[in-house]
């Protein structure tokens, strides 16, 4: 049998600023501009998970994606959504919430989450034009 | 001759909250729910700005596009994008940041920036599936 | 005061067939083509739902974006979503349902459930290609 | 019986350039920059064309749309699809290919090919981010 | 030389219902949910299928994408076009049409009817937030 | 540590022709039907540059998003962006500017002007529909 992947899309609206508390103000409105600017800014963040699997013969699916997409909510939009993503949210606590940052910390909320070895890609759109992947640990070993 | 309507969009991003300082906390949170979210939340905004005219015989312009795309930059991107839509913006001081009020504001930037009578219609998307539409003060006489 | 029109889409998947049960197979077959198709076809239909009016001082809303969505899927949604729209919807008995026809019976639901000259505008697309608006009957008097 | 207006969208692709033969390079330079280039550039096209009309009883159809996409392709696409807008097109013989200048002309050849009356709108995107829309010379008596 | 990927998009109209017959219609509707609707639903289907090659010296091209198109409307989508996959369609017959199981079987048909080693990836998405891919068999020794 | 993509999405507007000189006029008509059109025809391009690494620990970046628009820029879109891709572009003399060809030639120009092993994939779409993508030539060894 073959693997198929399946990609679920959510959204989710947050504010946040690109800040490194332990470096100066100047080196921060140096690195990161107006990624920096004081009072925060935001996003409307697209996130793009892939599961991948071989589908069940009884219901043609590698995972039900209304049940993907409540595991996707309770582990991470609900945490994030209208949040501020340096203040507000748990498993962000002390990591820079660049959208490098931010597909690694999803993926590791996910990845206990869903049965093992099924979570495959995560994908996060900060603009259109801005994004980020992460394929998981896997790839390192 | 006939008139034709030219639009340019543009895109910006800031972090805002639906709160009304002379309203108690809890009508607030009632009114506003997770828009009301304290530390700010924020979006990817797309402004798209409609000018109407006759073109130009030497041009075929209505409105060089490169020119409303300066007086856009200048009259409301460069106040508002990577900002506070609450804290930082001088033409929406006092103003609640819904996409109604933003849209209402952002003409009264441009319709002094622009020939007058040229200003036809702007409209803001706060997310894909949410927008508002201001066609200008003349609808009202 | 000014008028503003907000906007609110949603989203719908249904089958259907283009059949005029008073004419003949073959007129059904000539004039609707692929669309007569005997064994239904359906589409991811896109609902816009515009309402007009002066924003809420207190709120700087002409309505509650939520409390739209909810009344579009009251009234609308929750009867056409993932049915057959020729044989599964009360408020679509009798009609062809072409996107022309779908929209003024949208309209005809929206409009008892939204106060009184709040609804400006109902724009569906059977296809990102394909769309139909209604306006209502006040165009017509 | 009440108007509902239908929309139908289409793409070309073709080089142009903005340029006025009358006038000398340094103008041409100088008002058009980047877009007077001399040796064109091009655009992927989006053509949207409205028809407004009450439903036929019958077909619950303004227009069959399978009819106005022929109408527009045997008007419009088939003459400007993959061709210089500047050299190979008959119907913009003298007029320079600005996109307020090419929904008049499209306007121009679509109106005689539709019953009196019905065509209500042409709009047409040179980008994404940049578009002109003409409702016919009705305006302007 | 190096090997390029081209993808050709594509789209079709289709009915369909989640239904395994070998089950009960509690099963079914506690599986299933709302994709178990009696009278079917459907959906705007979008198909992206890649071909990996080498480019040709002669024409720059790893295949010549109206051919991929004609491959794909003859092997695909002139057979589920405006139909119902339950019930129309020769290559699917016993199989669930879930998005999983589709682009198995649209790779199957491809397959072969394209040079072979050629065709790289089959991607469906059945809305825009749901979709699955398939890489062929290949994956699997 | 883990390796993340990051991709920046950019435009440019060109024109071009299918042309293979070293064939006859028939020869290149019948390969390259339309896209071989004597006076050109163009495309708004969309290009999508996708970069591998390990996030900084002190900015949470792979790379700066900013720098990489720089240096796409720099390389790639000043020289291309309302061009004739068959006649004024250095980079591109002598080849056919496929969309094949341009994601290979595109790659070349990135390649050396990143740091070493940073450049994952070049995709480049020539219309929503059409695409292609490049790994560059380390697949081949």
């Amino acid at each position: 049998m073959s693997t198929v992947y399946v990609t679920r899309e959510v959204n989710f609206n947050a504010a946040h600023r690109l800040h490194n508390s332990a470096k100066s103000v100047e080196w921060n409105q140096s690195v990161f501009g107006k990624c920096n600017s004081e009072n925060w800014h935001g996003h409307n963040y697209t996130l793009q998970v892939t599961v991948a699997g071989v589908p069940d013969p009884d219901t043609g699916y590698v995972i039900d994606l209304s049940i993907l997409k409540q595991v996707i909510h309770d582990h991470v939009v609900r945490h994030i959504d209208h949040k501020n993503l340096n203040l507000d949210v748990p498993f962000l606590d002390g990591i820079i919430p660049s959208t490098e940052n931010l597909v690694v910390a999803i993926w590791n909320q996910l990845s206990n989450a869903l049965p093992s070895g099924k979570l495959y890609c995560v994908r996060l759109f900060e603009t259109p034009r801005n994004s980020a992947e992460y394929f998981g640990p896997i790839n390192e070993t």
